[in-house]
């Protein structure tokens, strides 16, 4: 079993646990205004052949013990072509702010090209994961290269988890690439993003998706973990400085990283204009990208990449450059909608040494949205 | 004369030209819920020594013929330590978007420095400009090397502007740099910003400014000329569905350049890292950086560099990065202000052809914040 | 008439350059021991459809007087699909040193293509040459945007030339581009290279040009100004030790602007990855890079781009990066090559204030590569 | 025991070592003419503080048996300020061609901070390495953030090595770390170079050092692991193509990290200036920087950072760009000698399946320099 959920530590959880898995309450469920159209899940998963696959490791309670936990941790694999088309897709990455791990960007600013997967975990698994992964992938016999340079990821959650004690093993990283599929992807306090936190409100994992008039889709994945409580703005609304109960921070200490994927026909130096926009969809919630954030965006696109002929020359297909404001929009948009989904899918969370990160309250969001006259109708 | 005003084509062009000089209307009079703390002049000039002059060329009505006008037009000039002190500055500079030019980077970025002033016109004068700026540097016999490699931004009037005119003169380039000062700065349609449109609001040149706790300043100086009506935001709230009168574009076709001055011991590498935050100012009005943008940002810091000794070896100051964010919130905060500020003096303008550009609407703009309940009091 | 060779100046000047014009020597026809296949001219145009043209500017002798002379200036133009083909090229560009001027490089960036000519003259002469492109290019209607952001780099040329005087004049511009053609490239002192000085030898533009076993084709030019006479270094051999009369820099001032050009299918990322092998060239010819050195790459490729379907959709070809080493090969081998004829092709030039760069001697270089075993055979 | 060398497997292998280790041999003894002033030691540790420590895992022969061996591998570890003053340096990094992995790098150019050690490892041991070094880091309670980011840099082994066996362990690493120190630092088949091979010569490790006449010191450290024979350049003279025997490469497969450290006190932005220099050393052996290669370079230096005073305000010294040539040429001269170090010390190596790199022979590279006249006298 992946999830072992520690609810002896406070009730409801099993039914909370429940009601999500049957009908998960979303942020535009909550009547935000959001503008655009999403795509089928409103999920990065909307983009064919996108799967997404999670570990979410939760154990133990009260006192750190370094090794021992309490872990509030995972793993989250997302792989652009899914478990059974390991061929690169065109890709780009870009910092807003470098304090952080993204492991293989070199070779993604190189080539062009991610070859495998995305992992996302907490800060000190990011060996562990890089060595799980080259194993995984090693023994697929899918490699192009002799070597592999894994994508791996990360944000801090030392202020829930255990993070010293190296609890994600080997085992989770092969499990969350296995498990990894498309449709819904699960949400909030799951896989890397366990025992994260966003504004001060529990919360990691989050997902949203745009469609363009041009039949395009764009799909992001968030693993949040930023924001100081006052900062934050949902569709333009002050909501930081209205909720202002159960913060736990004196300064920034977080950090966000986010995936976009489209099916557009993007080239590798379009996509990097694409990722650079994700800093425009972190900014509409409040962020000013803090010194402590490893704010680490990746970009890539699934259209098809053509088997080249001898000479090793390959047919693709480019979106025009005067085509793609609404990729940029839906970017935007997609990148501010997954933000509030990681928060609205955050379960309260008691972690180690009982530090404590309350979930969103739902109610009182809607409250906020009225008073400021935007809450959206019939949600 | 600098200003050559058109009067004829408007009534009360004159009345309020005066009744600006005397007291200027700013985006926070008219109760935009702005948060921070704004320097003296809330301008770029509240960071010491920095000095801001506008040449601006208003003539002609009427049908376009190249060369002859109607000119909606100019200059403006920045110079980071004034006119009387030539030395460099730190500097760095980024492009959210690189659909623009500014020359001069290459140096920046590879010196740290920037040497002398910023110079910013419209697209077809950057030559010009910097022929000028060149010769005006030149005759002062201030360089550090045998060249000079001027920094010159542009953003495109050609909406309002006979661009092809080459208007812009050697003489109206001197003229923006000596008569550049500290205090006040003349925001809207002046300088380099005459003939530009913000979210289809006529406007160019604003400004605003931060100081933080820690005692340092922060100012910015933006050329604005982006913006499609319907993305506008005013401190989170959507004014641009609700004043939608008077459009004029079918897709997105501009540009920001934006300046960001401080008096915090910031090396270049620092430096960037402010740059990139002034995309975050951004995203908070609406934009997305559209593919015909060309978003390119400046930032410099006025602190001391003592000569350096036998050995080339300088003392200076650095801000350790722990202590960074308040500036980076400043110039988020005045970012967001400066847009804000070009579009709120910005007064209806008839150019080219008869294209129009009305002014921001300022009691239009309270209602709209009245209606979400954000005016600010005693504005 | 484009040339005015102040030939009172220096006996044998007619004849020279009429020897030249017949026959010109280049580095190969002095036995210097290089690697590779040249194509037919051993140009940048052996990349189909690539134009050059220069228009040089020599006249005036003794002191200078700035504004009248001495003039030992120019401008070259390259047209990446010649006069009638204006479609843009993929390209990107590097800066391995930025004390220099290259406008129009964020818009490379971010575009990933170069949309018009490159241009290079004298660093005071950017501005005019920049106005000058504008006029020219929107004079033939071909721009894709209302605006036109021209590509113009620089090298320093003080030393010989009245470089305050701005004696490039639109005219010349205007010439350069339309006298650009295929076939041989002229070397040494023309152009933009006119007053420029290699390793402190006469000389400025050079060129060269590589056929991959896949059959492809990479041409180089280059405006090289840089280097100190004990620095040089010809397929290995110390000829800067050996060769040490007539030198005239205390400390490197100089630069080297380097255009590459390739019909092999490469994206602009891709591009760029040429772009930093001209480094590896420069290198063995002995330079380090000097501080005072604008060493400003780019490189395009003239491959089809299809016109796009409704959707904005091309169809485009790519090199597989597994097939990119032989280009890579060949564009370090191309880029010594085009210095190295760069040399031997200038003359002896006596400019302003009567200072003097010797042409490379041809039966010295000779003699060191015979001193060292490296005299190829049959030259 | 960290060494455990195979010697059944060749002859004469404890005599060598014990010669190695009472005088070892170095491209200057040999009779290379190499330019500059090298320090005491010839190596990085001539850079006060820096310290070096391998450890080098050599056991088993014959067939793969993945997991079991043959071993030939290891970790290098070095140490800014040596062991017992973990305060940051500034640092900058490059990716000349990035094919290859180095963690940390993002947070490098974010902050412009290098705080821990440089490990340098093969492929596959990055993730167990990057671990280790967290768990070293933490133990000690060094760090300046809650988090740490590791840098860790690889090439790959496969050749030689069971590189999917994951013999690099915890207490490898650790026993690097502390056996670092200053003074003489091992070369060739050491460390994480032990596996590797450079123009298909055995040896991976190699260090060189200049100092300048400014009285500051260069020194370099390479993990070296590329080339193709015939490339081979040894100051210029084309070895590769006199000793040609023994090759085993049918396209290039390999990389080089190239770390340089300084206590010349060059800020972030300056030290990336070095690092690009490290591409023109590089190209000096005759590299092209193939498809395959991750050439990844690192720079820092060593000049003190006072504590900041109560505003978060440090003193720092800054060497002005225009004395920073001398440290530019010492980078290029001290890249060069260092990989040819790398070959001179590298000892015949027989590997996984009986793969075998031949030391590169001392008597033949004399020979070649001869017939060149290039030998430098009273070696």
């Amino acid at each position: 079993m992946m999830r072992r959920i520690a609810c002896g530590l406070f009730w409801g959880c099993l039914m909370t646990s429940l009601a999500h898995a049957q009908n998960p309450i979303r942020a535009r469920d909550l009547g935000v205004p959001l503008d655009g159209v999403p795509g089928k899940w409103n999920a990065v998963t909307d983009v064919a052949g996108v799967a997404v696959g999670h570990t979410t490791l939760i154990s133990g309670q009260g006192k750190l013990k370094v090794g021992s936990g309490p872990v509030r941790t995972g793993v989250t694999a997302l792989l652009p072509r899914g478990l059974k088309a390991p061929e690169p897709v065109f890709a780009a990455w870009f910092s807003q702010n470098g304090n952080g791990e993204m492991t293989g960007t070199a070779w993604i600013d190189e080539s062009g090209f991610l070859e495998g997967p995305i992992l996302i975990t907490n800060t000190s698994s990011v060996g562990t994961v890089r060595d799980a992964a080259t194993k995984w992938w090693t023994a697929r016999g899918i490699q192009k290269q002799p070597w592999i340079l894994p994508v791996v990821a990360e944000t801090y959650d030392g202020y829930l988890n255990d993070t010293d004690g190296f609890h994600v093993k080997d085992k989770h990283v092969a499990d969350a690439l296995e498990s990894a599929k498309s449709g819904r992807v699960a949400e909030g306090n799951v896989g890397g993003g366990t025992g994260m936190t966003t504004f001060e409100f529990s919360g990691g994992i989050g997902t949203a998706s745009r469609k363009t008039r041009d039949g395009f889709t764009i799909g992001v994945l968030v693993q949040s973990n930023f924001g100081r409580r006052y900062q934050l703005q949902v569709a333009g609304v002050p909501v930081g400085r209205e909720i202002t109960e159960d913060t736990f921070r004196k300064q920034e200490l977080g950090s966000i990283i986010v995936v976009v994927a489209t099916d557009a026909p993007l080239l590798p130096h379009q996509l990097k204009r694409l990722a650079r926009r994700v800093t425009m969809g972190l900014a509409r919630t409040g962020s000013v990208s803090g010194n402590s954030s490893g704010d680490l965006f990746v970009a890539f696109s699934t259209a098809p990449i053509e088997g080249g002929d001898k000479a090793g020359v390959s047919k693709i297909a480019m979106l025009a450059n005067e085509r793609i404001d609404p990729l940029f929009e839906a970017t935007v948009q997609a990148t501010e909608e997954a933000i509030l989904n990681a928060m609205v899918a955050g379960r309260t969370t008691i972690g180690r040494d009982d530090h404590k990160a309350i979930g969103l309250p739902h109610d009182r969001l809607r409250e906020v949205l009225k008073k400021y006259n935007r809450l959206a109708a019939n949600p």
